[in-house]
């Protein structure tokens, strides 16, 4: 990975800096019916729903004018391409979203409704697709994690973390294609540097540590990754991804399919919040993995809402068979 | 009123610095689904799911060391109670919490989570059981909204809104027994001098509208207003709110009680919130009587999150028939 440069924290401060006004700055929560010293970054405050506008808006923001005015195309299974078109829609520039035809339709709906043309195709198709678009059309690709500017936004929510508890000794951050995993990664680990940050991923999409344990992208192929209920963790890293994350990640743990499920529905009931199995999967890690992470003041970072309407109500469901006894109010004390 | 003296805001300010890492900063959330420039103010982000934190640990913060030492008692139907038993917790005192018998069994828990000692009465006896446990064991009772301090404390949420969005043209509150009404009035009047203040109450609990237009308290019979499903707002002005309100409120709508639950739902799956009905009577004003309703950018007090598993589940189950269209997505539109 000799040639591949890795972003900074300045690079992270200027991406905050265009996200003034634009994200929402997001407070941390104390989460204290988890039974330890846990604080949640609700990024599913944002107004996709999801911290992906951070990144696809600094990555628009630092096109030249001329360039961006033509517009943007993405391809996503959904959050991204809701953050490309909300930034779009900002710059009130063009947008098409190319989709795979297996997403979940309240995530089409979203995407259409913020004024981006939907493209569905078969998931293998995505990115070829995408590219015809764009050199067809004359439209500039935002990658979902796979450029520095991406990364450097999202990066912006390590700031923040750093800020509001600069004594934070662990951060959990899911990890999908890595490029929230890297940018946080590199803000924490610059700003507080014996803080530790690890990612969490699903078991049954564990490529990205995989990847890191062996020094080199080990793609697993879709058929497997597509088994995960967080599907906003499909994805595999990149070379840039898995170098950014070499060099300043603590380490990665895996959840069970079962165990985010189950975090999905202790921060409806517990936090009172609406998440994606996806962006519970950070809080799955502190709460049903503690024994094998480090100990201390910790934050997980909760990366998205965008839950389907099945799913929550099938959760909410659950819940009210829930006690509301101590017991319950500490799923992994 | 003559003799009634206001807080002002000094004493808002000062309650804010009291709050300082205590209460959640909430950030102001972008509505756009409602069709319109609304923004919410989300206090069940707070600790105990409810902005009432904001006025009980400023209420015990200004207890002489010693008075506050002895402990400190309250009465309430969920949310405060569970923030004066937060507070105490906090400065580690001592906690009463007089309940009504009928309260919802998930606050009983809460409270007593929280370390407090619950004394389960019926709703009649609550204030007389309390007066008896302060006398008895040198308890200071803290009131849930008849009170200086406790005022200035739910100020703050009116100084946040001032700071976050300047341009304010009308901050909507629902209104029980008016502390954070007159606390958010208080603080936005001075200001933001040109915003309108607009209570927003239970049609069948409509005592603050009768009172304000008669100028004097008329308090309705509890028969009449627990029939809401906003439980936090059966309350009755006092005679301190009241004239807080006369002075600096700029009027009040009413909802009906399906526009309530309209309303928790829409936040459900429009804001992806967890709110409890009273936390959702504000924007239902927004959502359902924006004709009433002075126009310009405004903000919606989300007052609180703690909604019953039960009423939960049944929305979350409502909300899976919903088409995921852009005509759904602006109920008010």
């Amino acid at each position: 990975m000799g040639g591949v440069e890795l972003i900074g924290l300045d690079d992270v401060r200027s991406a905050a800096a265009n996200l003034a006004g634009v994200a929402v700055r997001t407070p941390l929560l104390a989460a204290e019916w988890a039974g330890g010293e846990l604080w949640l970054k609700p990024e599913n405050l944002q107004p996709i729903g999801a911290f992906k506008l951070r990144g696809a808006h600094h990555a628009l923001a630092r096109l030249p004018a001329d360039v961006r005015e033509r517009g943007v195309v993405a391809h996503s299974s959904g959050n991204h391409g809701q953050a490309v078109a909300y930034a779009a829609r900002t710059f009130g520039v063009p947008c098409v979203v190319v989709m795979p035809d297996v997403a979940e339709p309240h995530k089409v709906a979203a995407t259409r409704r913020l004024g981006a043309e939907v493209v569905l195709v078969a998931p293998a198709e995505r990115a070829t697709t995408m590219a015809a678009i764009a050199a067809g059309r004359q439209l500039t690709a935002i990658p979902p994690f796979d450029h520095p500017d991406v990364i450097a936004g999202q990066g912006s929510v390590g700031l923040e973390i750093a800020a509001d508890l600069p004594e934070v000794e662990l951060v959990l951050v899911p990890v999908g294609g890595g490029g929230l995993a890297s940018g946080v990664a590199t803000a924490v680990k610059a700003l507080v540097p014996k803080a530790r940050v690890v990612g969490v991923e699903p078991a049954v999409a564990a490529d990205a540590r995989e990847s890191l344990a062996a020094g080199r992208l080990r793609p697993w192929p879709v058929e497997q990754t597509y088994r995960t209920v967080a599907d906003g963790l499909r994805t595999q890293l990149s070379e840039l991804t898995l170098a950014h994350l070499v060099a300043r990640l603590d380490g990665i743990v895996t959840v069970t399919e079962d165990e985010i499920l189950r975090a999905t529905g202790d921060l409806l009931h517990q936090a009172r919040m609406v998440v994606e199995p996806s962006g519970a999967v950070a809080a799955a890690g502190y709460l049903y993995r503690r024994d094998e992470l480090p100990p201390g003041k910790t934050v997980a970072v909760i990366s998205g809402g965008n839950i389907s309407p099945a799913l929550l109500a099938r959760l909410a469901a659950e819940g009210e068979a829930r006690p509301a006894s101590e017991g319950d109010a500490r799923p992994g004390g």
